[in-house]
């Protein structure tokens, strides 16, 4: 099977491939142009004549379940990332899988992440074909490299529920690691030594595939509650010694920022947000987890707490910070995706208006709404962003597939989307003619802050209005652009193969780029 | 269309049409017989294109969600119940598609109430061709005289469930009640002046139908939490006056019984349980909604109490009975599918350990098992008995169809499964040689207890071993029907025509029973 076949530039201009591990895919066409007319992907009827009355879905160990689930060659394998660094389970499924002798496995997890370098083994002797996910660090590196057997796929987070819902991907076996689980499969995050939140990025699993395996290391007599994975969906239960590493869910970003060109920048950015009227009393914004957008979120905390406002929803990855203004009202809810400290946690066990919630109800296109568009503002990260306000969260200035998608391109549909980023990192330009890996398209992302001023998207036409007498150092993007090459010189392009190794799913399952080998 | 056709004797013994209104449908098999091979109903996959960057979805009437969402001759559309006798929607839904001049409707509610009565003119100018769905009083009485241009189809709530997911039914309009929402249509049935508790009946709808509205009279800011109804499976949004009337929920059977008999049935009950080792730490149970089944729930607590044990969970129909258990620390969890008076939604608002459940997790039997064959012990109602345990719910001894199902057929499937029932009712014996209509299959009914006997199925050898020195009554159930025998004489059967006016679903969607015209 060849990788990728049948190259055709994409309405974005991209080059991307239509049949992609032997499947056909669709090329993007547009944001909001290209409509489904199909049908949802339709899970096999169970019966409970074939489950245990008792609930009683347990057995002695992970293999086993495994080799019940039917696995074999090909199959689809999925997995979550709420431990993030911390994940224990997904590197032993495939432990199993290679003694076993399966091979040619899709790995289809919501991310990768460097704990799970131990597979790359399986990835260079074939028992895993491919990793459809986002790939960070070590595992993005190997596929960079061209080493992967199969063709990357990267998806956000609401387009792997969309992919997986529309049964554009079929999940033979979700092995779903639960920190609280009962022997029905009723499961949670909130609960036991594990503790991370929720599990709302192994929701579509449990709904679509076709066999699914809890595990857990805190098994509690039914009702867990409460159940964000349902029993009712799931086959097998198996009880392990340690499920994840709750502390690694902690991301070495989650600190507010101490430099001082990032602190400027945040400032900036809450400063243009109040000018323009985004902040009022019951606005809502996405409070991200990287140093400077915690920065930004004690600003919109400061500007609540003196005017006496209460933002209506925050929507989080969350931490201590939001937390705190949950718990001094200075919010009504937190809708939170996944939690990124253990504050999080509790809070989300504590507080009912700490609501956990999933790629569904959060970010899936393919669905009636989602909230991410209900957002006033969001404030999101980039690697690069070119001068039509493109922008690429998943390649470095090397060409290097380092980072996943998240929830990013989701995000972009919030209200006003903010980028704030610093003009050059490492003398290298952020803000280019082209970006590497073209992730979101530019008619979404309203404003770029840098710490030499900021360029309003000229499609914003109310926010350049607003902000026409203001103070704020504002600047159209190419001389952003002209100001970094100032400094750092005109940036070379990287030096790419035309080979491709992984393509970036649009949120609609469209194809919108594709990612070169280094 | 013929309203039936093909009649055959199914595994019961029960002649049954297996072409009802036109469709094709499977004969009762026997218990865990029927395994089903297909996939679950695929709704269309929608795009957040077509629907409301900001979430607002609401339109100023019912008339016009009705009209955008294609109302037209023949379809299905759907209501839930958990107003019970409050409900104002379901009669404004016919008022405006009678207005259209739409003809040939079949109306699926989770249940049908006296209030609804209103209806009667509609079913007979063909407006509605059908109810589907359990008809409680004049709705059932009016079928019963073979007025209802369709035949009547009766499923139990997991049935239900089944029927949509399965495909069976097909639901071209949801219209949801709800007590609080917000414009994206995210509701819940815990807040706003008509607060009803949950709304788990309409889970389903929301789910598979091709148009989902939402009425609601609470229209608050998003996000409504807890979003019981996902706003991303709704359509569209109307707010309205009054959406019901909570004060009606409350059936008039949610107090304790005064009657000596029925206490003396609860008392034999409560005893039998004991006596058997059914309760003991950490034991659950379905505490019914009815006088008699109030009782033995007292006893049940009385029991907790003395000897300081903690019930794990209560499954109900909620009302200020478990609610105090809840409180006092007798029992870990109220799984909850329908709030029986004030108090039950109360708690469920504010206590976390108080579980809004749907059919979907309770009841569902097509899915990976549900918790109702987890309940060690339900105490359930019937109309009629016969000496192979065979039950009735639905129709009286004079063959009025005047009773839903309910979650009865699905309770049945408890680790025991007791139906205190008086010995007769106005002088006409409860237990007969065969009931009038079958809802039950006798093997599922595990002990019948009456003031004048308990009558244990011979197929629980274990329960007649573990009482067989017991001081209570314990009697065959050929003597129980002997003694109300020689009381009253023995009962004629009611004079029915051949002609059949509705059919009854087993929880798997077969069909057990047809009932007669009368």
């Amino acid at each position: 099977m060849k990788k990728y076949d049948n190259i055709v530039k994409n309405a974005a201009g991209r080059e991307v491939p239509t049949i992609v591990n032997g499947e056909e895919h669709i090329p993007f066409k547009g944001v909001g142009k290209h409509i489904p007319t199909g049908r949802k992907h339709a899970p096999y009827i169970a019966s409970c004549a074939n489950y245990p009355a008792d609930g009683d879905k347990t057995l002695p160990n992970l293999k086993e379940a495994l080799i019940k689930a039917g696995l074999k060659d090909g199959m689809t394998i999925s997995t979550h990332h709420h431990f993030r660094n911390g994940d224990l389970i997904a590197n032993q499924v495939f432990d199993i899988a290679h003694e076993l002798g399966v091979k040619g496995l899709r790995w289809y997890p919501s991310a990768s992440f460097p704990c799970q370098a131990h597979l790359i083994p399986y990835l260079e002797d074939g028992t895993i074909n491919r990793i459809e996910g986002s790939m960070n660090g070590p595992l993005g590196k190997f596929a960079s490299e061209g080493k992967m057997q199969g063709l990357g796929v990267l998806r956000s987070h609401g387009g792997r529920y969309q992919a997986v819902q529309d049964g554009e991907v079929q999940i033979d076996i979700a092995v779903i690691a639960a920190p609280s689980s009962d022997p029905f499969g009723n499961a949670n995050g909130v609960d036991g030594p594990a503790a991370c939140g929720l599990l709302g990025f192994a929701l579509a699993d449990s709904q679509y595939a076709d066999k699914v395996i809890v595990v857990t290391d805190n098994l509690v007599p039914f009702p867990c509650i409460p159940w964000q994975i349902h029993g009712n969906n799931v086959d097998y239960v198996v009880k392990v010694e340690k499920v994840g590493l709750p502390e690694k869910i902690i991301s070495g970003t989650t600190r507010i920022t101490k430099s001082p060109d990032r602190l400027l920048i945040a400032e900036l950015t809450a400063q243009f947000c109040d000018e323009a009227g985004l902040i009022y009393d019951g606005f809502s914004y996405q409070a991200g987890a990287g140093g400077t957008a915690l920065s930004i979120g004690n600003y919109f905390r400061d500007i609540l707490r003196d005017r006496k406002w209460k933002a209506r929803f925050i929507r989080a990855g969350s931490n201590k910070y939001p937390v705190e203004m949950l718990e001094e009202g200075l919010v009504d809810y937190i809708l939170d995706g996944q939690t990124f400290d253990l504050e999080g946690v509790r809070s989300m066990r504590e507080n009912p208006g700490h609501v956990n919630t999933s790629p569904f109800t959060s970010y899936n296109y393919h669905g009636k709404g989602n909230f991410a568009s209900m957002i006033d503002v969001v404030v999101l990260g980039a690697t690069e962003v070119d001068v039509n306000f493109n922008a690429n969260v998943v390649t470095h200035s090397d060409g290097y597939l380092l980072h996943g998608i998240g929830g990013w391109q989701n995000c972009l549909f919030a209200k006003t989307t903010i980028l704030p980023i610093p003009l050059f990192r490492d003398r290298m330009p952020v803000i280019l003619d082209e970006v590497t890996t073209l992730c979101g398209p530019g008619e979404l992302i309203d404003v770029i802050v840098t710490e030499r001023g900021i360029a309003i998207n000229p499609l914003r036409k109310d926010l350049i209005e607003k902000l026409k007498d203001s103070p704020l150092p504002l600047k159209t993007i190419q001389e952003l652009k002209e100001e970094a090459e100032r400094i750092c010189g005109k940036p070379e392009k990287p030096e790419l193969s035309d080979e491709i190794i992984a393509v970036i799913k649009w949120v609609d399952g469209t194809i919108i780029d594709s990612v070169r080998k280094v």
